[in-house]
């Protein structure tokens, strides 16, 4: 088993990675404070995962959620329906939310404890690639609004995150690849090493080799968790983890959540960042063929021929990177040299969206 | 003009009280960080005191969301009427929500300003008495459920809580009453001097005696600011500040927060606390009546004789301060001298609900 800990003070907490961990009910149970639990999957995690979950949880009143899958029920309204449950059931402050399945049930079972009593205990257990390297990590909650993704939320840390890689094994090989996008991202970001890391593995990566899985989280995770210890509440460096994400973000919501997975919209948006870097001639045009080869790869989508520019660049607008009416980019110099800026010119994020788009 | 300091780090954060400072645009200009503003206020507040609070405001862009009054509004519902109103005008991160208004609109609009892309700048401007002395200090922000009151909220400290004792000139002598309820409790959890000074000032505060009124709410203030320094997120110490509400709120609760204001369900609840403590072998009985002669002449309710017991019991049950099954109340040993327990005969919260109840 892997330990890694974000380092925030009081509100520190671990992420074990390794596999099996989600039948090690001690390991859950030493972040549960009281009696009661809501037990928060999907329709399709739930099934498989939550009776093994239950069994390691001993003697606790456990209520179970069951949440339609997919992005397009990451309402107020489904989070409304877990607050219905934890009242109904009369649960105490003293309760735990535990989150079992990808990045959707996470961020809203999230939100929910955020916002039950005014917060309680939360255990994430995340069952996607996605979810283990990036989503349940960092105490982002939250809901889509129909105006935009993530709109509604709270920061939320969980008291631990436990990332059971046996759970990939039943991961759909998109969903496997969606996840990858971020383990990219991180590489982009600030680590040349690891993205040509993935150039070496992504085929094993792709064919769920247990030890290049486990080392594409720790990385992730250490990645993700040093940001998020510099910045919780991102007034500054933690903004550098959306690279792609304001791209990406828009197409999920001009395309209404239901034709792109989250991380392949952050695939082409990964791109995209990287086409806008080279356009505004900050990065050779030779790294962002290198980053192309390796999405197509991973077999994620790198343009969205189907959707108009204009459409997209207005519903870049009200992302939650817009300051003062500008919107704020995470650009690269190279691979592994990310910044965020909101100086650039006009003229390349039109071309960029050309490029990329119908 | 009077200024206090909520001590709480980077967080930190002014109370000013004074007589026309809601037309002083420059005190709440400081703490706008961007151009855009969401004024809420209510259809009572909004027609009295939204014009002169904007005129203050100079060159921002102001939309306003006026919500319809009372704690039967406070809802899921409404916050989420608010937050299609952000994302419709495409406000973004560095927005600021200004609550013009009592308790309910300040719960409501800081619970919205809590939510919207993982919280935006608020600033309160609270209009009633109740307001001043209490809820729009300490950042606790939150809608009720109809299985309990404020049961879905967040944390979510201000930038500024504005208190302009002119306001209260239009406050009807009902919400007056009400707000008193909570400065007698202060009294109550740790300083008898200020009970004293109630006891020998209760009809010049009724009068709306503008210098009676400012110690009453700087005094308030002070006690509270000192304990949510101290414990901001009622991990101890904070819990004081519910003398009387755990009552209180199952007799909201149990007559649909309709029939009570707030203030007056505390004032009730105050004096069951007190028969609960003085029933326990805490207090004298003596100290019990001193407090429901001052009640008396604040004008609140002592009893509630149209209730059962056993409902109110059963409301209860469903309050925040419930840990592990058992109800925690604050208690008294003597006027000033408050503690948190759930340490009690359980006889003894029958004997009280017995004794004001029907």
């Amino acid at each position: 088993m892997n330990t890694l800990t974000v380092q925030l003070g009081s509100r520190s907490y671990p992420i074990l990675i390794g596999a099996g961990l989600l039948t090690r009910g001690d390991l859950i149970q030493e972040h549960v404070p009281g009696r009661d639990i809501l037990l928060v999957s999907n329709t399709i995690v739930g099934p498989l995962y939550a009776t093994a979950l239950k069994k390691g949880l001993g003697d606790r009143r456990i209520v179970e959620v069951t949440l339609p899958d997919g992005e397009s029920h990451k309402t107020l309204a489904t989070v409304s329906r877990m607050l219905d449950v934890l009242v109904t059931n009369r649960f105490a402050r003293d309760c735990t939310v535990v989150a079992l399945g990808g990045g959707v049930v996470g961020d809203m079972a999230g939100f929910a404890a955020a916002c039950y009593q005014r917060g309680v205990a939360f255990v994430q257990v995340p069952t996607t690639l996605l979810a283990q390297v990036d989503s349940s990590v960092g105490g982002k909650t939250g809901v889509n609004h129909p105006g935009g993704k993530n709109l509604i939320g709270a920061f939320h840390q969980p008291s631990a995150v436990i990332a059971d890689t046996e759970t990939l094994k039943t991961l759909p090989v998109r969903e496997l690849r969606a996840g990858l996008a971020e383990v990219i991202k991180y590489g982009l970001i600030c680590d040349e090493e690891l993205f040509t890391w993935l150039e070496q593995n992504m085929e094993k990566l792709l064919a769920h080799e247990a030890a290049e899985l486990t080392y594409a989280i720790h990385r992730s995770c250490e990645i993700k968790a040093e940001i998020v210890a510099r910045d919780e509440r991102e007034q500054g460096d933690r903004a550098l983890l959306n690279l792609g994400h304001t791209f990406g973000h828009a197409l999920e919501s001009v395309t209404g959540y239901t034709k792109w997975l989250h991380g392949e919209a952050v695939g082409a948006g990964l791109l995209m960042a990287a086409t806008m870097s080279s356009e505004s001639g900050l990065m050779p045009a030779a790294s962002v063929e290198r980053l192309r080869k390796l999405l197509v790869r991973a077999g994620l989508p790198t343009e969205a021929r189907e959707l108009k520019p204009d459409t997209v660049l207005e519903h870049m607008r009200i992302d939650k990177k817009v300051k003062s009416g500008r919107i704020r980019l995470v650009l690269m110099r190279a691979i592994g040299g990310s910044f965020v800026t909101a100086d650039y010119p006009d003229a390349a994020l039109r071309r960029t969206l050309e490029a990329h788009l119908g």
